[in-house]
């Protein structure tokens, strides 16, 4: 054991260093520089998990893993390799595929944790959020706010799969989470085509005189494919007839939002999804906060710090905290994302370096 | 003249009235009640016109009075009957019939006064807002918030009005208006379906990422009545199913909102959109501030303060501060309103007071 | 009569004017550039009112005019002399000097309208803000924001006079003042050097967890001369240190604010004090919206756009809207200020221009 | 292993888990109840330690162990014995003691970290906050939040002993640290009564002109005793004449906050201080998030969960999420406390529960 500077241990040196323990105290100047490194160094890694293995695994499991109260859904998470022991894909982010059989149903439950699906093929589920049934389709991000009841059932014969985005490490970590049990069947088993929170608020820039207060999570439970991937169109459409609507040259993006507020649809998670032209690449970005990308189509390159990986439909990505990421199209290419840059800048620590942008620092 | 307690005047006295006078000031207590009443006392009165009235000098106007540089506009505005000198609809709000002959353009200019357009009848005009033109249609409610450079042109052989809402009054008195003429044409005089603003922004709970700050005033510049009516009738129609969603038993209400903040469209006026059932009555209703309101579809009776008016298409109203409105719906009974209640709000002086419910005090 | 582009009348352009009148409306393109001006040209003129001379007619009210219920307050109020017929010293701002002989009370009411009161010279009054008694004193701010029950007595048998500062004139152009009658008496004698509210409030950063929420107004009720005397002495002996800390060479200002947002002290008024020190010099200024200064010591000159007053202890000046102004310090120099600032803020409308930093445009 | 429903396993299953396993994934069913549990269930437990020991360990330090670049600081922590092998108070919150020997230097630095100081005995040291050098004495909260330069150093042949409280172990766990090396020596040795952060900021209720933009940390560096003893003598005496202030019967409490928000100080760390009367008990607190505590004066209970501790002068404890706490004084009892509340309140995740209140759910 050593001192600050180096000096070997005397007698009265070590008795010290067993009094911290002994104490439960431990000494700063021993671990300073992994507490307080001179830039972030996550423990996670970046990490690519292939859609197929993903299907083939929860496929497997919804024919030998019943879904039922206790263990309350067929979710399998995505385990950060960096982060063994959890099944965590990033220190405050939870993703998994959730898989759910011809007429099954998963149980109510509510918990303080934000939760979302998103849907990268697939149909015939409804995910039903305070008695609201909410229909689940290719390319929808469906929310469930912290504290909804919520429950999802199969109105078909045919399996459904979808990727569920949590905050549970973050929740678990902070110790901030209740759960409770609701009714074992859905509450309310129709499949409408719109549910009654969209029939309430998916009316642009249109609130109802109803609802004028403001929410810390989006009231609105369904973005639909439809508005997402016009939204996005109309981006490209517009930098091709010369008027600025994209991030960048060739690279279109929406935020989700909360209607109530313009923020974000959740206090700890936020979406975006994106769109890149053929050919098009976007510069390095170093960004404090980690977050986790689903290809929902076309092909490209992701490139994580020094790796590349070649990603396509369905193919899941974690870019952990200032590690810096890009991506290359090689053809038309979209790509849902979620991450945790509303806890970051709630709580003062954003941070975006671009070096291509801001020069080497 | 008399003393705070009715004593009559000496001579010491008189010299003193006389020396406020001349020093440039007054007593408190002579003019303490008008100045601070019991409740609200507006020297603006309840008032309607006719829309088939406005529309003829309208038209008549553009007959006779060519629009051009330095008048601007060929707009005629509702002077309340209580402010006599002014042509102010409300102590804080201008409201104007403008009116567009075939093939006319009303010239590029700004000013610090926000103001929009709402369509109750027509079509054929492109307003042009930094450069980007807007459709006009019957029951789009168009924004041109302050400082933005806009213009109008007709882009048929056919007439078309509308009606103008403005700060007006507010921004004259307070003394905060600027003003800066821009080009004798539109800058652009292309006529879409759709302005670039409503490409960007008119996604439901989306926002583009290349537009992520906060705005004062909402970046979409149009809302189309399609939305509107959609979204009034999703109120009713889940009112029918048994769910909330509607202000009161047959009375559905959107407010328009700026998508950056959940907020009003502008800082000085807020626009909202209601429908009644046939047959429905509202409660009456004592609210700080004032309101215009416009029928735009259907029949029925406004009550206000002791007097009861029929109303149908294309007529207006003023509610000035504090006189209690209902409304009876004798067919279906579509009204489009704005008022002044962001700047009550936002300086602390909101009340509302509806006896039916509240209970006399 | 003339139209738009100056033709002369035709019998149905007389008769169209005539209508318009007849219908309760008028046309914009007659008043539009006084309605709508090129930069803010406010009714209201520069003015100053010599503090001897307020005092000498206060005096006299005080020997004449007997305070009491009704009238309410023995205040006599600035009238700009570009504002006929009201005792406004601005279009939105009321001060007023108030006068209290020895041993008398001004009777307790309340109403919407924020209030405050400052004071020039003397002692001996305590104003009680809902049952807590506020002692008065030289260079003292204290507030007492809408809807707060307050009454003033003396509890001397020298008579005392201060200035009291209002919204009374937004407030009842806006139409949104209630009023209510209080006790006769104030509702607690005590004369406290200290109030209840400085107790739990007037603590430099410390709140009371008894009291965590967001107020509208502040609750600290009296800002002591003090605290503002230290605060602006520490500006300019850190600025002689060489250390940032005053808003330009010389000049050292502070704003009394709300301790549970860092905003105004209430929603209507902004109050501050400024201290030059001997023959500093400020750069004129344009500024959107209205305000009152009042010299608490020293000698020197204002610039009021194109006049120049020598002012002293006591002397009030009014800045109407973009008006620019420049202080000039003979002998050191505090002045006190408030304004409308919080108005024009909030509704969008602020702008500043300091042609000497920002160039002539 | 078992499947939901605790079905034996079958080779398909073995392998589904072998697979979940070698595909860098884990299913939610096995661990569900321990991610998300019915209420929060931390890792870290309740934990009292006493000043003398810790002060004793610091002593030996500083006589064993030298200060400077590298180790930094000579700050031992306090390790939540739930939380082994970190240096954990909470999973949120650090907390070390720091030794400083005569005439020593810690060297400056700055990080994202938010950090504090608070002195339970002791003076002679001054913190040096981008080179404003601030005394450090008995009683005061001195503030370096994120990313400001700091060191410290002793103008005294006398050591001396503080508390640091930071948020290393939020920062850590989401990566979002950075950190950067500066002066060897502090860059300002003066040690001077007041800083120049005091001089601008401690004036109850007024802010400088010359800094008004919203900051997310304080300005304000210091919150000295003398003010934060008078706020809750205030509390007290009021309490004592019948008015309201405290926040129970004989428990006295403030929050140290920023001036220019009147929220937290920082935005991860919330600091109060709690002063008990003689004799005076609280009910138990359930509070989701988790905090520390220390003694300033006095001797009392504190009962955390199930166990009662006696604790006195200097004395810590930490009280985890969730876990009941309660206080019982034996004398007049001052304690100092920080926690991660506005973490827990920004994320939206706060919850309290006080039976003798709510009653039991």
């Amino acid at each position: 054991m050593e001192t600050m500077d180096g000096r070997v241990d005397s007698p009265e040196l070590e008795q010290l260093y067993a009094d911290f323990e002994a104490n439960s105290t431990a000494p700063l100047w021993t671990q300073r520089d992994d507490l307080m490194p001179m830039t972030p160094a996550p423990a996670a890694v970046p990490h690519v998990w292939r859609w197929s293995n993903l299907y083939d695994i929860a496929k497997r499991s919804g024919d030998l893993v019943p879904v039922g109260r206790g263990g309350e859904r067929r979710a399998i998470g995505l385990r950060n390799p960096g982060l063994p022991g959890t099944a965590y894909a990033t220190p405050t982010l939870w993703c998994a595929i959730q898989y759910l059989g011809g007429h099954e149903t998963a149980p109510e439950h509510r918990h303080s944790q934000n939760a979302f699906r998103f849907v990268v093929e697939g149909e015939g589920v409804w995910t039903v959020v305070n008695g609201d049934p909410v229909r689940m389709s290719r390319g929808d991000l469906l929310l469930t706010p912290g504290w909804n009841f919520h429950g999802h059932h199969n109105d078909t014969a045919e399996p459904m799969a979808w990727i569920d985005g949590l905050d549970i490490p973050l929740s678990n970590y902070t110790d901030v989470g209740f759960f409770e049990f609701g009714s074992d069947r859905v509450t309310d088993e129709a499949s409408p085509d719109v549910s009654r929170a969209e029939r309430l608020w998916a009316h642009p820039g249109l609130r109802p005189l109803s609802g004028m207060e403001q929410r810390v999570s989006s009231p609105l439970s369904a973005y639909r494919w439809e508005h997402t991937d016009a939204a996005l169109a109309e981006q490209l459409a517009l930098e091709d007839e010369g008027y600025p609507a994209t991030v960048e040259q060739g690279h279109a993006a929406i935020r989700f939002s909360n209607p109530t507020t313009g923020g974000d649809v959740m206090p700890t998670i936020r979406c975006e999804f994106h769109r890149l032209r053929e050919g098009a690449v976007t510069p390095a970005r170093h960004e404090v906060g980690s977050s986790v990308w689903q290809v929902f189509e076309g092909r490209g390159e992701v490139v994580l710090g020094d790796e590349t990986h070649r990603v396509e439909k369905g193919d899941l990505f974690v870019v952990p905290s200032w590690v810096p990421w890009s991506l290359r199209a090689e053809t038309g290419f979209d790509l849902f994302r979620f991450s945790d840059a509303p806890v970051i800048e709630r709580l003062g620590f954003a941070r975006t370096y671009v070096p291509e942008r801001d020069g080497v620092r």
